[in-house]
């Protein structure tokens, strides 16, 4: 096994799961002539399912920031073993869940019922995936470093995973606090997003490129 | 990251969002002792939901297009730095929203409500994607002109900027006359499909091949 | 362009519909106690629903047919133009069009009313299929020899485009009979799918392989 | 055809599939004022699917492992004839039916009826595959060794085949055993997927990296 049909492979599933995002952003029916507290115009209609656009924007971004994270660290890789081709299956199952829990969030956010839970998962299912990926990094870095592509001095080794570490922090968070609101979760995991994403934010796939 | 991985996971993307179109067609059920009004026929039936196929159509080869167009920018490209991967992700969220974006227009096409709101998002996702794909070709041609894989003249690379910008324009238009007709906003984009795919069409794709 | 990245995309395209065909094949609910004529047992409700895995076998097969014989067309090519391009884009689009024809087949191949034209649009996509693939090989080997990678003698070019011209007729005879039985029209295609994908077919991929 | 090609699909019809499992993931309906016996709470409602979870883990490893052992049998080959690419489309096709197959099992596992039949199918749609990849396997090593990329002694071709034919074995138990219970049946077909896909499992694709 290379690492580039590792890459590809994981490429392949990557850009389905972004890409499978899109299934959740449903045609509303409008009722024109319906009761009150239906919504009679598209633009009403298309409105309240915010939470549909939010789950899926952040979703998005923050698969993309994870397969541009994926290469980086595949790149340092000379070649697999068996445990990294199978911890990578655990963080590409970790990634091919999110449709779902982005969905999940999307359905429960507004509901007085079942959007605590709805949160914690959606905010898990991203903690699952940052977890899984720091897994997959501290055996290449610290159990496998033989199996490096070129030589990475050990202190270098260890700062790389400590961000990668540091990287399940904020998710951690995210899922304690739907407790208290699914707001803030889902406000925390799109500022996350939006701030790795952005060529600004020097903690996330910058910092590493 | 090499480019060679850009575009391995763009062409994912795209063949992905341009395959799920497909979903947006469905096998209308038919009523053959149904009230006046409904379809008896399968012909019937299918002909009536002709919106579908054109904007299966209209999108498909507007995908298609923006392929080829995203590749010939790419091949100019040396060595991606995080502004390109974060614009080129936006570029690849535009994408992925079309099969959303389709199904609203054909949905909303022939309702006498909501039809307007529908073709201006439909032609807004065009436009979105067009503005995308000029601000990654500005950033690739005139901020970091050092990374192009080979040295192109000022002359030349504010030509190819100027055409990427004007193909803004016409999806602007088109999403104006929204207010106008739904179906002019359609035809627009059909034609402009049609246009820029049919290889005799000079302002596409063929200029730049 | 290379033809590199057309191969690339186009994999990406027939491997998403191919793949996509199994949503066709829904769970079916019984109903233990329903009324006589329903289906009671699940054994009952899968095998009711036979034509559903004929056209996913049928069309699986046949996709798989056309990916062999397109890569064995594109691996003469040196360098596409854009009427490739655009051609190919055709073909692409009538491969990603299948998972909706199937459905439609396998939905409609057991009612009384629809099911001529339903086989007619079945058959009728692969001789699309198989009508822009003759284009493109025409394309090819006639009008722009000088694109191919090695040279090949009029004589052969001439035996392989009659070839490929000839893989129309069974489709256009099958969409024909469509008006007679929609079940003849299906063994047909089923017929050239397994004669054709079969090693010992001599008519399709395995002659020009 | 190149294996680069061959594996290239394969990758791709691969990872549309183990994606695809994730459609069958459904948000839950609650009904927090509904009768006794409905879920009134998410909680109750998302662990009331188990099986849906539960089949798709095992499917989701299953497939990542024939993917594994794929490439290290391609890997193997230096050119495929057409039997080769014959028998990898019924490969790719048993593959490509698991999002089914996984969807009736996670659906009737809990019915009252239906459940020995679903089982048998899923437990059956992973035994074909395994049939098809020792079929595969046997025609690679035995009867067209001269096509393999490098030599390998007879012996060696013997033994991997062997291992290939017992592999076999486990799920055509695990299908029989669908008739005296499903849970059985799953429980087989998630501990053979849990043990191939850990590393500590030797007789899976471990073994031939």
């Amino acid at each position: 096994m290379s690492t580039g049909r590792l890459e590809a492979f994981s490429d392949g599933v990557i850009a389905v799961a972004i890409t499978l995002l899109v299934l959740n952003i449903q045609v509303p029916a409008i009722h024109p002539h319906g009761p009150p507290g239906e919504c009679r115009t598209l633009g009403c209609a298309l409105a309240r399912q915010w939470p549909v656009y939010a789950a899926f924007v952040t979703s998005f971004l923050t698969i993309g920031i994870i397969w541009i994270n994926h290469h980086v660290m595949i790149r340092r890789l000379g070649e697999p073993d068996h445990m990294i081709l199978f911890l990578n299956l655990l963080l590409l199952m970790s990634i091919a869940v999110l449709p779902f829990a982005t969905n999940l969030m999307a359905t429960y956010l507004k509901q007085s019922s079942g959007q605590h839970l709805a949160a914690a998962i959606y905010s898990g299912a991203f903690l699952a995936m940052a977890v899984f990926f720091a897994t997959l990094n501290r055996h290449l870095l610290l159990i496998k470093p033989d199996r490096l592509s070129e030589e990475i001095p050990a202190e270098r080794r260890r700062r790389i995973l400590a961000r990668s570490i540091s990287g399940v922090i904020p998710y951690a968070i995210a899922t304690a606090l739907a407790v208290v609101s699914p707001y803030v979760t889902l406000a925390i995991c799109a500022a996350l997003a939006v701030y790795y994403a952005f060529p600004i934010g020097s903690g996330g796939a910058a910092a590493e490129t």
